[in-house]
């Protein structure tokens, strides 16, 4: 049997982490990767810092080397609002078919689904995806690629390239 | 009631600044506005020229402080469009949704709508939106997006960030 | 009678360059075009090296000035996956739209299809499309766009810029 995938889930909220505001939506996501079978090793609420962002992906990703991490909370038009920016400062390679997917899906629900700036990409060995802060969007936001997710982390956890063609011989 | 939200619309176009063409994707954009509730507070036409655009998103974002800032033309692939380098180049936070609905919506109609090099994007309080320069596609483009746009700006307009989870007062 | 549009396909693969695998991405890639009308004037196999892949773009747009620039491999969450980074790092004008439509049209048949990290744009002369290295994604990403990038690649090669409005004579 497999070890299990490991997540991070950071909710990126100013009143949430000054204890203004319920966070419904960090647990709601770690409730869905659990079911979804990950180990979710790591959970914390940062304000709106472009900073405090940056650190907290940094230290997922390099110290805690988690195989995905999500933040939910930050992708909208509030002049607050810079998880994207913070993320792609982070992001060694982006990953634009996600929030494409992510927005894709939304649309088909409510057409203020355009106005996620969400971002994700992979840093070292780590898939960092940003979801919406409403529980409902950032719900329905990861159902539209979790499942393609796991492929994704599979591929990053070889050695190599995703070669193309045919192979000469088992290998 | 409450005040009307202003707008900036630019037309970038070598021929239409020199005279030899007439200008109808501006207009045409300027009436849509209107008839939407927008108070239009400024248009004009410009060359294809890299810095003169950004100049003129700089004026009308930093000078002006329009809530929405539009240019018509400059998208597409002739050497001489580069109205979304122009943009991007001022741009502060990336709102990658905008322009992927409106070439989605294009699709619909044209499988040459993927060849919109459209870019959006918020510089302070202000949110910039790549047109095409063709009237039909110009319409076709803001109508895919016009109505999110509200809400965009609204979120913009606040203070703070979009927070996520249920609030613990009134507030 | 027209001339006919030339084209460079290169494949990138660290196994298919060292002869473990053969390439049917690339030969595919090349009857496609060929069918479709082009002279394929170029082709090459290059491991996933970033530099290499820099150097090769390079090479078939500012000296061999083909007018469309196809790469096979390296788009995906792999370790050694650096083709779109590679293909930004030269790229003056991006067209987003192109990987926009090419994964829309890949997630009908998979949700996989929001894994691909493709990317497009313009140098000089050249439109350069990443495709991924599967001979069957390959395949269905470049139908998705090879019609529009006729009309793209027509934009490209003629003066001035797109302009939009009505013709005051003609011209």
């Amino acid at each position: 049997m497999s070890e299990k995938l490991t997540a991070a889930v950071i909710t990126i909220s100013d009143k949430g982490s000054r204890g203004e505001r319920i966070d419904t939506s960090g647990p709601r996501i770690c409730s869905m990767l659990k079911e979804d079978g990950w180990d979710v090793v790591y959970t914390d609420m940062i304000p709106d810092e472009h900073d405090m962002i940056v650190n907290e992906l940094v230290y997922v990703s390099d110290r805690l080397k988690v195989d995905l991490a999500l933040t939910t909370g930050g992708t909208g038009f509030a002049p607050r609002d810079v998880t994207p920016e913070a993320t792609m400062a982070v992001v060694e390679r982006p990953t634009p078919g996600i929030p494409e997917a992510m927005r894709a899906a939304s649309m088909k629900i409510t057409n203020r689904g355009c106005l996620s700036r969400a971002a994700a990409g992979i840093r070292k060995g780590t898939l960092i995806v940003n979801l919406p802060g409403s529980e409902k969007a950032a719900k329905e936001n990861l159902e539209a690629v979790l499942d393609p997710i796991h492929h994704g982390i599979d591929m990053l956890k070889s050695s190599g390239s995703a070669d193309c063609g045919v192979p000469l011989a088992d290998d």
